[in-house]
């Protein structure tokens, strides 16, 4: 059933046998553990692995862009121009970044399944589930002091709970210039050969002293080999493997154009402000490029899924799992019925998706004033309720986290911020109509334009001295604020909260009912050596560095640091395959280098494992991935050994230009230079 | 009713006692058939003029753009670089430009009328009023030999046949670099204040020689004079001014909002070609061009109507009107229906649209090849009919242009088209859904993207020599082509006649129908001195150079040549903002140049105008229009003296850059300098 590369699989239960057999390779406890506790999530939406006993950390330049970003100023631009502490006093601490390393795992699945009893309402049993879980993560926060989070798995076939250790001071060490880290930008994106230097280097601290670890990835200052074995682990963040045939054509025929509908939207919106000025430009570049990133990425994925073969052969998977439930009476009357369960939820799903979105979702509010203040209103509110019963974002062991990002002293771009809500108010008026009594309220007898431009001028939210003090003044405080946006998401918090209600009811309650069942009628016929989809934590993939072949033959799986200069000229040297100015100076000294820059490689690896280590069995690091192949897209759904490639930048690569360009001397050292 | 500078006059039926009393003059008729005859249209969608008596003619650069892009190769182009013929004999023939002058007017409607009679079904009626223009033209074209066409104004309140001299020998005389020509490209589009030389100078040739008219417009070197009387003669292309207020909310709920997804997605899809090359970029430059304004001008349109104030006034002239139908027995018995008519038809608009666009408008078929193989085809079709009965672009006396621009050399990419055709297939599958049975006959079994690759490499319609051969083929060698382009277009093209009749029966002629009553309505209360919609026929206008009020201040309403480099430094001179290296080179020449560049003023316009001649009473032209303000991209439903304004480039400024950057010698002599 499985292709020979193919799984994300979790470290408490790595495939011993298929390893063995395959590549005669049987890791041990103490490698599991280390490797577990090397590797690191960046909660802002990425992975990363540690590097030096002195907690050095290595993760993409695109998952550190949004603290770039954060860091920089019309003065000073972190996200163009770069960094490189030359001391560690120059090391520079990160507004706000919380970052992540798993420490103990535990099956609660009994426990959680325990609380939902048989008969309940969907209603009844979420809200049963919810408490049980809050109460499970609670108990063990105040047990351990870890970070607890419950992880449901098989779509809801298990449930762990994951204990980290956290850590939230994070200081710049080094990341390059844009132009070199995102070469070829949103063209090169998804293709391949790749020429990007997309890392950026972070240091752990812990009170005050950078982090001692004795779980750390050792540098590999020499060229990856073609096709020996190696191991990527990060934190996939989310994939349709397990979904059902009618779930991947509605994704298909409704889900996927529908948010490439909003994308374009918002691409075009985003360009129209960033093209007016180089400041346009600084401001907008880092939700443009996220814009650009999931705009390819869905329009890859569906490509795949317009693909008669594709849907072809997964049909075909799903006709012999679902015949072999069917011949047999127990399991056809346990789990038979799940797949028209999943047909008829996401014909539901199709008919309150607007609402969901627009309302809860916040489609109609593209500012980050609004987070800000529906953060603000409802935490008011659910905090006058027992920590069991609030929504799960608000309870106690989650607040630091939650405060961290609320109090975050990154700027906010007033005009920026009206352009894009003027652009989703009116996405919304379109969406419900003009005479829709919500969109009235909304809109309050304006234009969109004119509403955006009154919320604006009206919110005081840009000062995190004044978020502090709303957190501050609690329920009735906050029920007195006269602030546009804090007005504005009391409005429509009633109107959130009930579709928040229904999706959670009558979408994500019955699909975790009937996918609890696929996924035990998997276990049943296919046994227990199965991966779960992708849910942003920890997996490890085993694969080889390889090429592939497509319509115009043979792609080689290196570049090398030398081949950039040809690959810039064949566009001109324009934007964006313009070189930066210390690429251009410095073009003598690597432009005969073989060091590889970048390779692909078979690893199964989906969205939030870019920053992800490469590893040898021998634990040294070779590679950081941060990127796949359009042709893999439809990995998202179906892993193939001919199609699925991950791309990641050699660290041989890396050092070279360190060395080389940078001159990063403190740096090298500290990698065994 | 009307506001002072309204009006997009019929050039037989001026408001002579509206000019007489607001600006104290009173055109001639021999002034009225000088304006008519040194008028221009141009076929490719347009306005110009004649400014001299050899001939010479000008445009906006961007009416010339597509022609200056079919000339254009990889080793030539004159888009980007411009043109200039220093002598005579170096005028470049364009491959394929048909102009039209209006030589002669005549009232046909109660011919038309009484074609259509009391009591036919719609079928019957649209057919016979198809049937008896098309004999109309015939008749008119056989005795005259002039290019004869059936106009319908009022949206059916009147038909009047025009006849044109029509010229297909153009050749071009000096054209600016686009860098020039489209200064701020789309960013400043539609704004001001703006510095675009956006002028392409052709000659007219006829027989082989130049044309000799004693029609033109002289050339005025000083700047244009504030707030005095000047007029505008051209081409508006469409308004929607007598629409109703049910029109209108479609419009802003349905119409606009669906164009504007369709663009969006363009835009981004042929940003994606390209930017990955400079060739691709030049490939691609006219139809990324023309979608961009596209957008731009629909999002303006729809942010007016978005505006309650708006539509309250919209709503406000409709009472009104309505009333005064309504308390008159007659009035309210003849026409107050025609309002819920209205409503009704747009309601069945919506049902049909996407079939009506997709199939027979192609929208699921985004490339040159298609239209010219639908076109082949149905050719060969529709000659087998009498003429009266065929549909009207196949009529005998349209067959020429129709031969010219099926035949034009002009290239075709097949790498861009492929790109597009790709792109839309995939649209038109995930609107009907890819088990819909045209998708699934149109798809063959294949994705989006294979299908596309497979048509574009199984057709030879590239070629104009075999586009001739089938045409000569006639119907039975059509038939048995086995071009792959050819048979699509025979594979949906009873799906896409169907479409277009209930598109024709059930939409245009019952709002023809409703129109005609509200027009005889309005003529009835507010007499007979209003100005039909626009039709892309000649109209004239009446206004003045007059700034505006906005919300940081009074727009100025010139600006100067020598500006033009503080604006270009603002941007920090990139891309839109580079100036060609000609005018660089010259900056000290001009750089303190107080000749006008570009100029605001109220003359009622639309698009279609552009390349319209701003002329004074005196008959010399002041500026060429070019575009309008967003501000007043409202005017398309309401005209407005303090919003809507025009934008045109100074005759001043531009024999100013002629004479010192661009040193065109002759053709400055022959403007009179």
């Amino acid at each position: 059933m499985l292709h020979n590369d193919e799984g994300m699989w979790l470290p408490n239960h790595l495939p011993l046998e298929r390893l063995k057999k395959l590549y005669d390779f049987t890791p041990t406890q103490k490698w599991i553990e280390h490797v577990q506790k090397a590797s690191v999530r960046m909660n802002n939406g990425g992975s990363a692995s540690l590097i030096s006993p002195k907690g050095l950390l290595i993760t993409n330049h695109h998952v550190a862009e949004s603290v770039l970003h954060e860091m920089s100023s019309r003065e000073k631009d972190y996200v163009k121009d770069g960094f490189y502490a030359h001391g560690q006093k120059d090391e520079r601490q990160v507004p706000q970044l919380e970052v992540n390393v798993l420490w103990e795992i535990e099956d609660v699945t009994e426990r959680v399944e325990a609380s939902a009893k048989p008969g309940m309402t969907p209603e009844k049993s979420f809200a049963a589930r919810r408490a049980e879980i809050t109460k499970v993560e609670e108990e063990s926060f105040k047990k351990t002091g870890l970070r607890s989070n419950v992880v449901t798995l098989y779509q809801g076939g298990q449930y762990h709970l994951y204990r980290f250790k956290k850590y939230t001071d994070v200081r710049l060490v080094f990341a390059p210039e844009y132009a070199i880290a995102g070469f070829g930008g949103d063209f090169d994106n998804y293709e391949y050969p790749r020429y990007c230097l997309d890392v950026s280097f972070f240091r752990v601290y812990e009170n005050g002293q950078p982090l001692r670890t004795e779980h750390y990835f050792k540098w590999n200052f020499e060229n990856p080999k073609e096709k020996r074995l190696s191991f990527v682990s990060g934190h996939p963040g989310s994939t349709d493997r397990l979904s059902t045939l009618a779930r991947i054509l509605y994704l298909r025929d409704h889900g996927l154009p529908y948010w490439l509908e909003t994308l374009y939207r918002e691409e075009v919106v985003l360009q129209q402000f960033s093209g007016r000025s180089e400041e346009n430009k600084r401001k907008a570049h880092h939700a443009l490029h996220g814009v650009q990133n999931a705009r390819k990425l869905f329009v890859g994925q569906l490509a795949a899924l317009q693909n008669p073969h594709f849907i072809a052969r997964k049909k075909e998977q799903e006709d012999v799992f679902r015949k072999k439930v069917s011949v047999n009476p127990r399991l056809h009357k346990a789990y038979s019925q799940a797949w028209e369960m999943v047909e008829r939820i996401e014909k539901r799903l199709l008919e309150i998706r607007d609402k969901v979105n627009f309302f809860d979702g916040a489609m109609g509010f593209n500012t980050k004033f609004f987070w800000i203040a529906r953060t603000i209103v409802r935490m008011a509110e659910e905090d006058k309720k027992p920590n069991e019963k609030r929504l799960p974002e608000f309870i106690d062991s989650a607040r630091d986290s939650l405060l961290e990002w609320l109090f975050s002293p990154a700027p906010i771009y007033p005009d920026l911020e009206e352009w894009t809500l003027a652009e989703s108010l009116a996405f919304l008026a379109e969406t419900f109509g003009f005479e829709d009594s919500a969109v009235k309220n909304i809109l309050a007898g304006k234009s969109p334009r004119a509403r955006a431009r009154e919320l604006i001028a009206r919110t005081k939210l840009d000062d995190a001295g004044e978020r502090r003090r709303l957190v501050r003044a609690g329920k009735n405080g906050v029920r007195k604020s006269t602030d546009s946006f804090i007005r504005l998401a009391f409005l429509i918090d009633k109107d959130a909260r009930h579709w928040r209600r229904v999706f959670e009811n009558e979408v994500e309650e019955l699909l975790r009912r009937a996918y609890a069942k696929i996924a035990r009628a998997q276990f049943e016929i296919y046994g227990r050596n199965l991966y779960p989809d992708a849910t942003f934590t920890l997996r490890i993939a085993f694969g080889r560095v390889l090429g592939y072949t497509e319509k115009t033959g043979v792609v080689k799986p290196f570049t090398a640091i030398g081949e950039i200069f040809a690959h810039a000229q064949k566009h001109g040297g324009k934007d964006p395959w313009a070189l930066p100015a210390s690429w251009i100076k410095n073009k003598n000294v690597i432009a005969k280098s073989k060091k590889a820059f970048n390779f692909i490689s078979t690893h199964d690896t989906h969205g939030g494992n870019s920053g992800s280590p490469v590893f040898t069995h021998d634990l040294k690091i070779a590679g950081i991935l941060f990127d796949g192949t359009v042709a893999g897209l439809g990995d998202t759904f179906l892993y193939s050994d001919e199609e699925s490639r991950s791309v990641s930048v050699s660290t041989a690569g890396i050092s070279e230009v360190l060395e080389k360009i940078y001159h990063t001397k403190r740096l090298l050292e500290e990698l065994g230079m």
